[in-house]
């Protein structure tokens, strides 16, 4: 199923199939395989090998520049968020000892990354944010708590780096803990994924829920044995990337299901709606009727229905049966985040094969399979009342979470926010300072600019200069540019030593405007004026650009 | 020298020389060393067993509640610092290629952490910020950035806990690349040191200053060879935490010395001063006169001068020719920032004897060196003009940088601010919405509630409520205080069906007033005066407590 690829085959294809790639990536053989430029093979080090040396691991990227002007402005639009809610933020390591991560993702622990044992204790990186939190709660012994944490998480999956399908990505997740009222929590949690999103500018989304205990009730009754409960329910979660007919054959060959009761478990599945309408069907159906299971997720989820109304966010939901999360750990309400970009293209299937005929083996790996996915849910989480419990000999404390993918919304918001980006700058430099001068004696006032720097720094006032102690006026003010500066302050050869300076306000246009002449013991209050009345206009373009205004 | 003790010995107790440590974990058998819970020893899952389980790996730890106000508060004061010096950010992944950061760390590459051969890249969790800047800068071809990065590192040392030094540690980097006039780069770098270091209260700290130039050239000057070199700086860096007599054995026994070398070199590396003292010293110094990498240093330093004149920083610099920094990729000036907590203790060696004269084997290791040690620097430097040029085929880009030592200068101001820390809540809720009724029919208004809940989040307000359909009026206040609300918004149940609501200011004594009666369309306007008129009196307590005011 999996094999490695000669050398000189430098695009090396690989299956699109996560299941397929994890276990072909978990089942290698544990030899070396370093990295081209460290290959034995090449003994002179050429310029292709250095440059291949240089990247990094696969999955991962460096993030600059813009992009990380886009990323900082959606970390701290759901930070604003988490405290509105009043969340605080714990940090926890980012490896765990490794049995506190093992049974907790089901088919994903293969994806966990471990560290290696150099002597000492067993370790490996966290995988999400949710374990370590409840192994936190257990630890601290907390009985309540609304944290986030936003940080970055490790899966050793199939990247597909342009729909931010990383293998190091950050999750931003908001947890509440704690025994409180039925689903009023859960009503909040919902309510802040609808709120981050449109906070980032996203107005087309759908929230798609589930209740694990009507999910469990549905495969009791269709006749699913009980250890056979979650193996079907993660067959069911594929249903958002394959057609019934390919899940239920999954459920039939290979999860060993009766045709019969995979036939009953399709008419269940295929239900949605709103929470009030799906309600309504699951109310009257027979052969719920008698489940114990089934009617504690329909008593939870008709609370709900007035919760939402109440955070008026009924509109975003929409109650899916078909809906089951992979992971091993709910218990209750279960929700994803899926907007038009969350689904694969529709020629998914053209495409990986045009991508795989160049080679034989169209099971291999692809190396990034941006081409053939779609985002996927861009946020998603759900009530684990369980896990604590696993951490502390069973002392249960309820909890409920979201968590937004980063990566995702990032692409969404940079695809949507290309024109505005061009006017935003990496850096926020707000001045630039110069010297203007030449002929003989002229030394650049460096250690001048300097000290008049060093008052602008002093006044908490943005300032670069140009690191040269003589440079010319066209060279400073391509400095100034690239800096995004606002106001240029300039020591003129004659004017400087007579305790004078000029202000310039720069970007608009006239060039050949000398500035506004003033004393050096006014550079800070003028200074501090022109940069008031730049900003007067409001929103700076970096906030517009994230709320899609 | 190491040897792993018997299970029932429960604490075990390490040597505290970093070096001994380390190399005995290196070197330790590769032999499985499971977390005392899972092993299979205790059959029974016992209380203690699981409680044990539940720590984090050693030399980490979880950060939570105000710890996370305060670091967050130091994070927010540098990440001004450094967009005020033009600064932009970026953020690699937090493992590397191994190639990557191999032979760049001198001894210290066996602290670094490797991750499992899973099959794929081999990588290694990162040591620092810089050697993954200098990969950046080389893979994208960057000729000048100034960039500031804020992330955890990782290095298998002796962990110190209480002193701030951990496996898993924050650091704050801030570095120019470029090619510009000399030292110019270099004094905005101990510019943006004291403003850090002032920034965050911190007044009582010196930097430390070095030249590897001159260094060098002290060292051929006194007759070491060109190869020796680097391993007799390594062992003038111990000089800050052991003698001289100590240094200078480990220079003639260890390292193969002559012990009139030694002497000579012990002449230089007790020169300190300010810049301009040493400066004299050394340029009438006829042994350097004419060592050329001495000279090329002394002219640097004598540049230097003016230009930390020019910034008005020269009375925090020391001029040191003791320090000597271990890395292997500085090449010019190097600096450290200590304080009056970076020496160890005076009774460091009594309290190690006291503490390993319980076990035999002194030399074995110590769970925490807390007592023995002191913070170390709390930020260091220095000026690394070949690291880029090894990742670029020898294009070399001129790089100098300063990293804060996140973890240490927070134990500083935990310890400083324990009173102020008090005043402070680690969630920033502002307003706490309540239902007072009783009596026949008294639902709770916990529908209600959410609603106006809701009102007051979209108007961005930092709103909690309790999650309790009917709550006591005492259940509602402690909730309020717990959460830190200034303001109560009360829904009665009489006054509210007819669109009114009660605002009552919170934490301020009087307990009896009834709060204020307003309509109900009225609510935004007046909560936002009412919170406006609480933070009126200026500089609010996190960041009092963080600039030590």
């Amino acid at each position: 199923m999996f094999r490695r690829f000669a050398p000189q085959i430098t695009k090396v294809i690989r299956n699109m199939s996560t299941e397929a790639a994890s276990a072909a990536a978990t089942a290698a053989p544990p030899a070396v395989n370093t990295p081209k430029a460290g290959s034995k093979k090449s003994s002179k080090k050429s310029k292709k090998s250095e440059q291949f040396l240089l990247k990094t691991p696969k999955g991962t990227k460096d993030w600059a520049d813009k992009d990380m002007v886009i990323r900082e402005a959606i970390f701290s639009s759901l930070t604003s968020l988490f405290k509105k809610h009043g969340g605080v933020t714990i940090d926890t390591p980012v490896f765990e000892l490794r049995e506190i991560l093992t049974g907790k993702y089901g088919e994903d622990s293969k994806l966990i990354y471990n560290l290696e044992d150099q002597g000492g204790e067993l370790t490996s990186l966290r995988y999400d944010l949710t374990v370590p939190f409840a192994r936190f709660v257990a630890s601290n012994s907390i009985s309540s708590i609304k944290r986030y944490h936003i940080a970055k998480v490790y899966r050793r999956d199939q990247p597909a780096m342009t729909k931010g399908r990383m293998r190091e990505f950050y999750q931003c997740d908001f947890d509440i803990a704690g025994a409180y009222d039925s689903m009023v929590p859960d009503a909040e949690v919902l309510s802040i994924l609808c709120e981050g999103m449109t906070g980032l500018g996203i107005k087309d989304f759908k929230i798609k829920l589930n209740h694990r205990k009507i999910l469990d009730g549905i495969f009791q009754a269709c006749g699913v044995k009980e250890e056979d409960v979650r193996k079907i329910s993660s067959a069911v979660d594929k249903l958002d990337k394959s057609p019934w007919e390919v899940v239920k054959k999954e459920m039939v060959v290979e999860k060993g299901q009766d045709e019969a009761v995979a036939d009953r478990i399709g008419e269940f599945v295929k239900l949605n709606g709103s929470i009030r309408e799906v309600l309504e069907l699951l109310k009257k159906n027979e052969t719920l009727a008698t489940n114990e299971s089934a009617q504690a997720g329909i008593a939870d989820m008709t609370t709900l229905a007035d919760y939402v109304d109440a955070f008026e966010i009924s509109d975003w939901i929409r109650f899916d049966l078909s809906l089951a999360r992979g992971l091993d750990y709910y218990t209750g309400l279960i929700y994803e985040c899926v907007t038009s970009a969350s689904a694969p293209p529709k020629n998914a299937q053209e495409l990986k094969a045009k991508a795989t005929k160049d080679i034989k083996d169209a099971n291999a790996e692809v190396e990034d399979a941006s081409e053939f996915v779609g985002v996927g849910s861009i946020a998603a989480g759900g009530r684990y009342d369980g896990l604590v419990g696993m951490f502390s000999n069973g002392k249960s404390i309820p909890c409920i979470g979201i968590s937004f993918g980063v990566e995702r919304i990032f692409s969404i918001i940079q695809a949507r926010a290309a024109k505005q980006l061009e006017k935003v700058s990496a850096s926020q430099t707000d001045v630039f300072v110069m010297a203007f001068g030449g002929g003989e004696g002229w030394n650049g006032f460096l250690k001048e600019r300097m000290a008049i720097t060093r008052q602008l720094w002093a006044a908490g006032i943005n300032t670069e200069y140009l690191y040269k102690s003589k440079a010319n006026i066209r060279k400073q003010f391509d400095g100034a540019e690239k800096a995004g500066a606002k106001v240029a302050v300039i020591l003129g050869k004659e004017e400087y030593p007579e305790g004078q300076l000029r202000i310039k306000v720069l970007s608009q246009g006239d060039d050949s405007d000398q500035g506004e002449l003033i004393k050096v013991e006014d550079l800070i209050s003028i200074v501090k004026q022109k940069l008031d009345a730049y900003n007067e206009d409001g929103i700076d373009e970096v906030t517009r650009m994230i709320r899609g205004l």
